[in-house]
């Protein structure tokens, strides 16, 4: 076989439980972390983290952190974070428990905050000791982080928090129509110098009609992930559509944490997003495609090309810009 | 007067606690967290943050929050990071307690942990409910972060911690001798893509020897930072010198998180030390330089260029490269 799998049907994770003699499906995600950290791509610090979740659909998610040498530590993913953005591109609404190889970080535990009724979220940490066989020992996040800055302390109740349904009204500001039309007059002024969307333009110009659609298709992509974007503190969501050497498309909508710091960028979160769907190595990712506000004050265009830059150095770019169609801004 | 204070010396501090009939500077620190706040420059949140630390040599420390409108929420120091570069910066050996406007975050509970016996720290929340007059309500830190991870997982006891000594032992690679006669060829290929940079050498062939003794300055206040760095788990030390239009120089070192992503970069330390120092509006910072290893795993070089580009668009930026003298990287 066969790739490695990122996520259980809940039938897969009871008949699972069940072949191992396990009372529950619980009991399956402190088994399933060791066989998680093989999967991490942790090459700067070879701290291979993973963490295991079960979703109150029944399915269980898998979870693993990644590092991109060359750049600052704070491009990082978390093995939490890859785990609930394994949960939101697959429309899991809640995460019940969690199985996590070390000690989650504060970071983390701040970014898991953005869960509704997070505070009961249960955690278990299967390094510390011998976990064991009948109660495992899960402790709920409130436990973890005291006292806690959060969502709460920001947002009206009402509003969305990470998992639930997103829609931020947004629209490209260019119509299909002079898209079609003017291909290569859209990026803005920016982008001319980076190397990854010269290459674009040199391919784009090259072999036209494919490429236009797969370029349509990336943004198209890239505009619902900015839709499904949880960023309620700055108003500035995102998102970004990657294309593989076969013409698969991944996409990753940018989360924001109510702390600012440990938000997840849309690249990052898009990566994720192409790992848990068998991507393979980066450098089959061969064009991506950001759709962000135009000005915002919380951009993501010049991170996004230089992480995307270093994992993928031939990947082409391009920035698309769009509106809030309620407000339209 | 005068400009904001952001350090207290200690005979200060207790002249300034008895005037206010406060029984201890510990006291004081509650009544320093609102003016602090007015120093914060958040202009993403408009949320401002104060934080008012006592050293164990009895000086008072302030510290703020920092947004920077145009990149990613990961880019921002948040009030406990500031307070920390603070006491570095003036050598301050440990932090004693800290009284916080808002619950610190998880990002901060992490970062914090770099301290030497952080789970002693001393953490007032002001904000919280009104404060008692004689006893007030300090946590120590182990409480707000629970089971943490932290540098005990990862470093020998013998390690430096955070404000603890630091010297990385690193000589830049190309000599002084070098640097005099061979101006201008010091930039790797990266370099010249950057406006930043392409100024600087514009200018560098204009006014040719004050400005090489300026580089030749900020050069050696740079490396000092990269020396005082705390970077254990990757072994990748940087430092940052900013200097302002009338000559002065600020200085910031890299602070590594066990964690990894609440990591402070060092354009941040230095805007810190830049504005604890009476520096004024960034505008006014007009040249600065990197000392960061070649090729190394953490490269700070893009993302100070794109932090210092936002913040001063005229600043004139130069990377040099240092290896370390004991085992020749
Ligand atoms: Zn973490
Ligand atoms: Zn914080």
């Amino acid at each position: 076989m066969d790739q490695p799998k990122f996520v259980l049907s809940a039938s897969e994770a009871e008949s699972m439980a069940q072949s191992l003699g396990l009372p529950s499906v619980l009991h399956l995600l402190p088994t399933l972390v060791q066989p998680a950290q093989s999967l991490a791509r942790p090459p700067i610090s070879n701290y291979h983290v993973g963490a295991v979740g079960l979703g109150s659909d029944g399915r269980v998610f898998i979870g693993v952190n990644l590092e991109f040498p060359g750049l600052p530590l704070n491009q990082s993913v978390h093995a939490e974070q890859f785990l609930l953005t394994n949960l939101a591109v697959h429309g899991c609404p809640q995460l019940l428990s969690l199985a996590v190889s070390a000690a989650p970080c504060g970071h983390c535990r701040q970014f898991l905050q953005e869960l509704r009724e997070s505070s009961s979220l249960q955690i278990l940490i299967t390094s510390s000791e011998p976990l064991p066989e009948k109660t495992l020992p899960f402790k709920p996040l409130s436990e973890f982080l005291t006292n806690p800055f959060g969502p709460s302390d920001l947002l009206d109740k009402e509003s969305p928090l990470l998992l639930e349904l997103h829609n931020n009204g947004l629209s490209l500001i260019v119509s299909e129509h002079d898209i079609s039309k003017k291909l290569g007059n859209l990026c803005n002024g920016d982008c001319k110098k980076s190397d990854l969307d010269g290459n674009f333009n040199v391919l784009n110009n090259g072999f036209g009609e494919e490429l236009e659609k797969n370029e349509a298709l990336l943004r198209k992509r890239a505009l619902e992930a900015a839709n499904n974007s949880h960023a309620p503190y700055s108003g500035c969501p995102s998102g970004v559509a990657l294309m593989d050497s076969e013409g698969k498309v991944y996409k990753g909508s940018y989360v924001e944490s109510a702390a600012y710091n440990p938000s997840l960028g849309p690249v990052q979160a898009a990566l994720a997003v192409y790992i848990a769907g068998g991507g393979g190595g980066y450098e089959r990712i061969v064009a991506a495609a950001l759709v962000e506000k135009e000005g915002a004050k919380v951009s993501q265009e010049d991170a996004a090309r230089l992480l995307l830059k270093r994992v993928s150095a031939k990947c082409q770019f391009k920035v698309f810009h769009c509106c809030s169609i309620e407000n339209g801004y």
